[in-house]
């Protein structure tokens, strides 16, 4: 039968891939993608076509990977991080009802939440939401209570798409919601370009955060009311009695 | 310095190992974990020490694994999944507090909610918690909670630990919970041994969730109000306008 993959990269490096999305590379005769996330695979396998549309792009570029799965051409849809969380697997289901004919196989990715925690430490170490800032396609007001709701009952909260040029202030708001539920004092972290050249963290708290800079290769960390610093590290205990 | 790693495997098999993974296994003389886990290891890395303990003996093994970096051998802490998604990097960080000269590096893994989502579609394309119903270390007051905020601003949700043979109720009383603010036809999913022999799948509504069977081997997802059906797979769409 017809195939297309829609695989998760990971969050930069070749080596956080897993072996399923590289041996599903190597195979593909055509790779789409968003033109940043395919740059970063064109050396690795030269071997391929690429289709690439730049963002706001998104519903062309999975009819254009359809499009050449129908073809007969093992075809890739590239994601960054994982292929589900923010990733285009939701969407390539939904076009994917205009082609029955080509059987769809999603291969999962580390996501940015869980490569940026490795980097800050162990801050995802209890339950957890995460939630994008970006209401090009979520009203904000659906933002805000998620923000609230998800502070109100102390989780530990990963915030995607936490600014970006548009958006300068939306980290600045967020926090300001989130204070109304977790102290000012609550720590914090943001990890910067994960796996990426220029990979940087930062811990801080959650009143430092809100006046802090973040851009749209940043993901943020709010801890929960036991999260702490340990060894300069952001971590967030599961609760074991040492 | 010495060194320890604190490493995510993958929800099961392999070849959903990252390749920084599979080289830090490759690499270490030592290689402690639980002993389901390191089953799964023993085969692809022979050449390894192995240290194991059982369930409940955590804070010993993370000790067991920095004794043995202290002595100046190149130790991994192994993870199912990621390694600090209800992982062991926490208690690792917790535990290091004790050994200062042996550094601690994380190496993150695709954990069990990106792992099984693959499985059943797309259900994790939008904004999620995840929580774990074990009540061992987290107040059942705390698990409620946290369902029922999560619930009452729409988040995806999907439960870890939905179950064991001392909790065989708790999934029930959960979908109750969430059944305060989802409807009863909440599109749902069950997932059994991700990316493991036996891997298996269940669509169905919160509703029918509830009387649903789940053990320690499967990972639970309620969707939000826009999740649906689509070609028998679990689809949480983001928002494209098609």
């Amino acid at each position: 039968m017809k195939k297309v993959y829609v695989v998760g990269m990971g969050p930069g490096s070749q080596e956080q891939m897993t072996e399923k999305a590289r041996e599903v590379f190597a195979s593909c005769e055509v790779i789409a993608g968003y033109t940043v996330y395919v740059e970063l695979l064109k050396e690795a396998y030269p071997g391929a076509e690429y289709i690439t549309t730049p963002m706001r792009q998104e519903v062309e570029r999975c009819r254009l990977a359809f499009e050449s799965a129908a073809e007969g051409k093992t075809t890739a849809m590239v994601c960054s991080g994982d292929a589900g969380i923010y990733g285009m697997a939701g969407l390539m289901y939904e076009v994917g009802e205009e082609y029955p004919q080509v059987e769809i196989e999603v291969v999962p990715g580390v996501t940015a939440a869980l490569g940026g925690a490795a980097v800050l430490g162990a801050p995802l170490g209890h339950d957890l939401c995460i939630i994008s800032l970006s209401d090009l396609l979520t009203p904000w007001e659906t933002i805000e209570k998620r923000l609230l709701s998800a502070a109100a009952a102390d989780f530990v909260i990963c915030l995607y798409n936490p600014a970006s040029r548009k958006r300068k202030d939306y980290l600045k708001k967020a926090c300001e919601i989130l204070m109304n539920h977790k102290p000012a004092d609550t720590v914090c972290g943001i990890v910067r370009n994960i796996a990426r050249k220029g990979e940087s963290f930062q811990i801080l708290t959650l009143g430092e955060l809100k006046d802090a800079e973040a851009d749209m290769f940043s993901t943020v960390y709010i801890g929960n009311h036991e999260t702490k610093v340990i060894r300069g590290r952001m971590v967030t205990p599961r609760g074991y009695q040492l």
